[in-house]
């Protein structure tokens, strides 16, 4: 069986975590909070609420709206977002790294999925 | 500002995480699902769903009834409960060392909860 993956949540309240992460770089790839939300299957509503929190949550926006490009605006990480997003990739590297070994032998305590 | 903590989820579908954890923490702590379900200010069917769901995705149950004792039965970590959690905690505390200097970095970037 391959080793389960661990995921990591910062903080208590889970300032960032994997899903906020992905959505993170879904906007840089995306140019959009729109095209983010689509490539996710995830509604615009959450998108946006998702970002509005980490907004608030760090010392500045993570995440700011482009004026004019395709479709009249878009939407793009800030300095601070690129730096907290590598950041916590980094982060969940280096923690996926120290406990790979356990994380193999934590495998076969777990039932296949299928 | 305190650096904030990670916390980890194993699995894709999160086999283990946190709360989970916590949980199981909480039953060997009171003896009964019930007990640990006050203890964490948690619905006695949200603990049993749950426990419910780590027996059905380790190889084994977690959680087993215990006969008799106070109240007429209470509930127990079996030795495949004990491992998983041991394990659980070790892979925590292992990654969190490894990215303790990192998580304090990371800090500055975060608003002062209040």
């Amino acid at each position: 069986m391959a080793a389960p993956r661990i995921r990591l949540l910062i903080g208590e309240t889970v300032a960032l975590g994997p899903g906020k992460a992905a959505l993170l770089r879904a906007i840089e790839e995306a140019g959009s909070i729109s095209g983010a939300a689509r490539a996710m299957s995830m509604s615009y509503r959450r998108a946006w609420d998702l970002v509005d929190r980490m907004n608030a949550d760090f010392t500045g926006p993570l995440v700011e709206r482009v004026k004019g490009g395709r479709g009249g605006g878009g939407a793009r990480l800030t300095e601070l977002g690129k730096d907290a997003l590598g950041r916590y990739e980094r982060i969940e590297d280096k923690a996926s790294h120290a406990v790979a070994q356990d994380l193999e032998e934590f495998a076969p305590l777990l039932r296949d999925p299928d």
